[in-house]
């Protein structure tokens, strides 16, 4: 089966964890926006069917049309071995990935502040004040949390976030790590050295085969100023 | 068997939606930290075992502990028959849950634009200029969607989101109106009228005999100035 991913075009966004575990899961899919007229698919596809979305990402498997980034990634960790098969690993990596969305709502909207209807530019001293206790508070807590997550899975043996091999929880938690590294350097320069094993989980994903793969390819939308992961300097730690 | 619900004592918050679903499916659970030393246990929970929160609530289930609220949800939904029972209408089912997540977390950071370390009393003018936005595009957008859906559901006839039976997406949802007639007063009054279907659902779940008996025991805590929907006039259209 061949997937169908609806995401805005030209950045990574929601989108690009989805794409992470389709690419590390070595899954057919094809990355519609992306193709002439791809986008008037996207916004016919929002208004009409019996699971319409809210908001893009969402994925076309078969008969299935699934949004909500963490539900298609539940999905997929199902379908390609990216997630424990019981009910308790499954429910577990799932609470992780959810605790992940909660942390890119609040990197989101560390450059939003006000409201996703504004820009930037009409929001910058509001940003400013919530990158604030972003860095000092949130950022912490989030890594710490994952951190102590990490140590506890001793059979993950340091690469893995839960249980003993490859999960979507690993690739989410790769790219939060790559955004952060992107968006606002200084901090997470300090921020690493207290979540060392987060750091390795990210090194091991980083290092599959797939990944590099991906990572080299045109597939891979480079970071920039539209997306969830913003480098503002204004924002980021001295 | 009884489940251990842990959450913040005092207010409705995340706790409320599985409370509801709790109480709609008539399941023995005990609210943990409204007894004594509760809340060290919870505490307690969150710093150790092998699926430690990143937050409340969290469902103890047996040996289960569950952490993150679509999470629980989704669990319950299987488990008490608050879901549809294929693949498809669990997805869809849950897809919808995480919908009214991601309004739930735009609905509190109207008072907390800022931060959640900080106080409202912190943050009024940034929350004054979050929650023009808020009224004026995000709750059209989210309760129009959620309209649509009660519309597409033929199968509801009126009274439910997805499908012929009560899920946990009715209950969120009754929620969500009864939080936002409380929060906003005026702006809800408008909404609504745009917006019948849901408030259909709305009426459909707080006519059920399990959640009239409940929302008149003390085991509903009214809601207040420290929860998620709070009422600040000056946040509210005239």
């Amino acid at each position: 089966m061949k997937y169908e991913l609806y995401y805005w075009d030209g950045i990574q966004g929601r989108g690009e964890f989805v794409r992470l575990a389709l690419e590390a899961a070595g899954a057919d899919y094809v990355d519609v926006t992306r193709k002439k007229g791809g986008e008037a698919k996207m916004m016919k596809l929002m208004q009409s069917g019996a699971t319409p979305s809210f908001a893009p990402p969402f994925l076309k498997a078969g008969k299935l049309l699934i949004g909500q980034t963490a539900n298609i990634l539940l999905y997929l960790g199902d379908r390609h071995g990216l997630a424990p098969k019981t009910e308790a690993g499954r429910l577990w990596a799932h609470q992780l990935q959810l605790t992940v969305s909660d942390f890119v709502v609040e990197i989101h909207d560390v450059h939003h502040p006000v409201g996703s209807g504004l820009y930037y530019e009409d929001q910058k001293p509001e940003a400013k004040r919530r990158a604030g206790g972003f860095i000092e508070q949130r950022v912490p807590k989030f890594l710490g949390y994952f951190e102590r997550v990490a140590k506890a899975n001793k059979a993950g043996k340091g690469r893995h976030m839960v249980g003993a091999k490859l999960s979507h929880v690993d690739t989410s938690l790769f790219q939060v790590v790559e955004g952060l590294r992107y968006a606002f350097p200084n901090a997470m320069r300090a921020a690493e050295k207290k979540a060392p094993r987060v750091v390795a989980v990210h090194d091991a994903v980083a290092a599959l085969p797939r990944m590099r793969a991906y990572l080299e390819s045109p597939r891979r939308i480079p970071f920039n100023e539209m997306g969830i992961f913003r480098h503002y300097p204004e924002l980021d730690s001295k």
